[in-house]
């Protein structure tokens, strides 16, 4: 029985009142609210046990160290991956994704090398491929999804060619909650012989995964959507594509042996990270999916689904909003523009005098953004602590800013 | 009044055993313990305060927005800079120095072009130049220190030729507490076009630290060395050197437009942060520089000067211990290796067991390692929160080890 009113008190700012108001919190794309244990284990983790990892061997170092280390089994178990080593620590998904620009694509890519990525995609999955189409010559091949924001997985593989060497591609839309059917696209891909990456930053908050029934090549998450601290986050890189990367950034941890003429490196995954590393801020991200994993992701799936339906029908019922994204099974992501109301923004500032946060803008998603020709949309996204109620407060919202603008 | 005893109630680890023993900390080299006040900035970031920043419009976006941007301003104030929009945010000095080789250095460099580096910098002051060597033809030159680990600024300058076109270089040896005088390298290279990025990884810890009296143009800090959260940190760059840099990674927030063929940047700052950032962490590391600032950093510079007096006295008067570094001006680091013991290792492990916490290898600086002709030193590195009593502390532990080992 999932008990969301008890699920919600473990969320301390859950609490708390805006502007006078409970606040509803719809901004969880964006970034989600953290649970009490991984405040306590981030507090913990400075208050007493802290200490630089690796390389120490007194007991505070050790002890970070090892619950440092052991986060990548709690990681690899979130994403059904085969081994903890195939599991590279990151500052969040934008890292990840950069790390595989710059460690696999930009010394394996050639001029007319070809990428291909979904409309959908966020920026942090076009921007580094388009480093790679300034830079280097590669170029990017865009595939649209339809009127309703479904994505048609042939559509993706029947762009593959000759020259495609990396199909990068979002399980979530971040915009309109679409979910991407990336296990038909890399099952498809790889009788190809063509990578993929897959962006999970949206779709791991709302669903199992499983990255080796999937059969992706690279899987990306950050941290601070899956109620972990900011700056925490992961990639799963297979073992076959760890072997056709380079380093990305230099320095302690990720190098064998440095002298002055010669460097050797590190074996993976430590060859990926280097630095002192967001210590803590894993250990809070090795807490936080614990924390889901016993909610457990298939009841966070089914609530989140019930949130959906309920939405669907209460925001259908007003008029004067236009709702973008359709597509079956899509996730409880709403983004919408209101007839009369000039710019999404005002409608998030109206929403927000109410306690209702939501996000307003192009949400990281330019060409997406284009293909629906619209400037900016406002955006309501729900998490496993959000409730029925909650979409009533943003309908009773939308209705006091209607009422406003037109 | 300098009360090293009032102070230290501020750090709530520094009142714990380790091993049955009070602990001593003396691994600040590696990571320094933190205040009370960054912990509670930590918790009350996530617990209250929480939401993505920038793009947002609603009240706890703003809130953590206007928190986040501030402590540019902070930093700013701590390093002497002269515009908060110099300010670019990291993860650390890492990210730091990789955002200078990857994003100014790798586009303006080109095979035969030299980059100086002196024989004490750290693994991350060096593998990142060790990339443009293996990668585009970069030639590194080395300047040495002397036998007491004193480095000639002369000798740096001098070092410089017509294909020169930076110099990398340490504030504060992490291995042998070394003050370089960064001052008469910056302002002899300025006469010649030759930038300097200066690693502050460990002298802004120590010491007060001022980039526009130095006239450096890059001037790297990580957070958490400064008392800061881990992942936090900072890098200032002169608008000059700005002017000349490409992004480095892509994402969120470090663009203007983003469309499917093209893609325009944000300016700086912004231009060198993608995606969502270490919102917290940062919030934190402004609380953390606040408190140094409160503390002073010429009282922390006293209080250290004098605890150093005190160990080198102290351990100088142990006839089988050999202490790296003697130079006139050093920080309070002493690297060490004791007649009998095999390894350095063996060392830390005795010292442990009496609650002394302290590095053991190569603490990140291999070609200074073979210039001292040793496989490893333990070190013990110095904060403003340790006291004379625990130098006392270490001596005594270091004579149980040498009773143990010969």
């Amino acid at each position: 029985m999932y008990d969301v009113n008890a699920l919600r008190k473990d969320f301390p700012i859950l609490s708390r009142q805006v502007n006078g108001k409970p606040l509803v919190y719809l901004d969880n794309g964006a970034s989600a609210q953290k649970p009490q244990v991984v405040i306590e284990a981030v507090t913990k983790g400075y208050a007493e046990e802290y200490a630089n990892v690796h390389r120490g061997l007194h007991y505070l170092s050790n002890l970070a160290t090892d619950k440092y280390e052991g986060v990548r089994e709690v990681i690899a178990r979130f994403l059904g991956a085969p081994d903890p080593e195939e599991i590279v620590y990151t500052t969040g998904t934008t890292m990840g994704i950069n790390l595989v620009a710059y460690g696999w694509a930009m010394p394996n890519l050639q001029a007319g090398d070809e990428i291909i990525l979904s409309v959908m995609e966020h920026h942090a999955n076009i921007v580094p491929w388009h480093f790679l189409r300034e830079r280097q010559g590669v170029v990017i091949k865009w595939v649209d999804c339809d009127a309703t924001g479904a994505l048609d997985p042939q559509a993706v593989l029947d762009a593959i060619t000759p020259k495609t060497k990396l199909i990068a591609i979002t399980q979530m839309s971040n915009v309109l909650g679409t979910v991407v059917d990336v296990k038909t696209i890399c099952h498809g891909a790889r009788e190809k012989g063509v990578p993929v990456l897959v962006d999970g930053s949206q779709s791991a908050v709302h669903m199992p995964v499983n990255v080796a029934d999937m059969g992706c090549d690279f899987f990306a998450i950050t941290g601070h959507k899956l109620y972990g601290p900011s700056a925490s986050g992961a990639i799963w890189i297979s073992r076959e594509r760890m072997d056709e990367m380079r380093p990305f950034m230099g320095g302690g941890d990720m190098i064998r042996e440095v002298t002055r003429d010669a460097v050797t490196y590190n074996d993976p995954p430590m060859k990926f990270e280097a630095g002192t590393p967001g210590i803590v801020q894993q250990i809070g991200l090795g807490v936080a999916l614990d924390y889901m994993m016993t909610v457990g992701m298939e009841n966070i799936a089914a609530h989140e689904t019930a949130l959906r339906d309920y939405a669907v029908e209460r925001l259908g019922g007003l008029n004067w909003l236009q709702v973008q994204g359709t597509a079956p099974n899509k996730g409880a992501i709403f983004s919408f523009t209101m007839d009369g109301a000039g710019h999404a923004h005002d409608i998030s500032t109206v929403l927000d005098k109410k306690g209702v946060a939501v996000r307003a803008g192009q949400h990281c998603a330019g060409p997406l953004m284009e293909h629906m020709g619209v400037a900016a949309t406002c955006r309501a996204s729900f998490a496993m602590y959000n409730t029925t109620e909650e979409v009533d407060a943003l309908v009773d919202a939308l209705e006091l800013a209607h009422d406003l603008f037109c």
